[in-house]
């Protein structure tokens, strides 16, 4: 399909389009579940020190966010435009929500949400009008909803290269010389 | 079972055991297959410029680096100690040898290669004295089995970083103002 059409852009490609960002996005679950599922307690609760996430905390947090941040959001640019402000939301609040959860329990409640959103987008049927509408973030001023979708993606990414980083950095000393060579271990 | 015991220790916990580093890195290929396989073109191709891997080549260096890295190295510790300075390889051995490959085929081989090579650290029943033994790195000078274990699991763990942060650069204008917020893309 080509971009300029008016129909839905869902199959059409592209930076921050439906098609692209899907792929990053219904990946996501499956990849922290083959990560994550069953690995012991040392790894599961490594943080990088006081007031960072651990790689349960990090699946938490996923798991909340679905509910509180991107699909909810784009509801409001399509619904309202740049006329209602995000509601703004507490980055802590998977602790409450999600508390002495295990790590089984968690990655299913994000694979199950995740579904929930990806299957509402594609029922939006976004055009490429939509992607170019705008929204008003509390504190990023105005947004596009193809710059909504890309950073839904990429907050996925971000997170990924996080657990990442912070299992390693379990082992900064315990790898001895290697550490030059290691560049995760410095970021 | 006590660490400070003759026997194997591939049960027993602790930075840089075999139970432990074993955790890590027989999860690595499942996850990357979950990730990366079926994924279009722009992401498993993108890269961070001139001289840096794409996911592809991620897991074509993984793949490579399987059968010339860790294990062929840990067998030279235990064989010929510090007498025997590890064979150096060429990191981008990998172009030759996978050059034309696809991503599925990449990931079975890396598979398949881990799975070995996991059997033969299994089979060696390494002894906490084992971890204490001493090997000599051609660039980073001596260094112990348990140092080398943690870092062929951190390896791993920097290439998973690297492939989240690849393909989020891909987006960095894409996001907008969001850039902010989404540390990645800031590494």
């Amino acid at each position: 399909m080509n971009e300029g059409e008016a129909g839905a852009v869902g199959a059409a490609g592209g930076r921050g389009t439906p098609a692209e960002v899907r792929e990053v996005l219904e990946r996501t679950p499956g990849l922290l579940d083959g990560w994550l599922r069953g690995l012991s307690e040392p790894w599961l609760s490594a943080t990088e020190g006081e007031g960072t996430w651990s790689p349960r905390e990090v699946v938490a947090h996923l798991a909340d966010n679905e509910e509180v941040d991107w699909l909810p959001r784009l509801r409001i640019v399509l619904e309202h435009g740049e006329a209602r402000p995000f509601t703004p939301f507490e980055r802590e609040g998977f602790r409450a929500r999600h508390a002495g959860r295990g790590i089984g329990e968690l990655l299913d409640e994000f694979a199950a949400r995740r579904r929930e959103s990806l299957a509402a987008l594609d029922a939006l049927g976004l055009t490429e009008a939509d992607l170019a509408r705008t929204g008003m973030h509390p504190a990023l001023g105005r947004v596009t909803v193809r710059q909504l979708l890309a950073a839904w993606a990429v907050h996925d990414l971000t997170h990924v290269a996080q657990v990442a980083r912070v299992m390693a950095k379990r082992y900064a000393e315990a790898v001895g010389p290697w550490h030059a060579y290691l560049g995760v271990l410095s970021r």
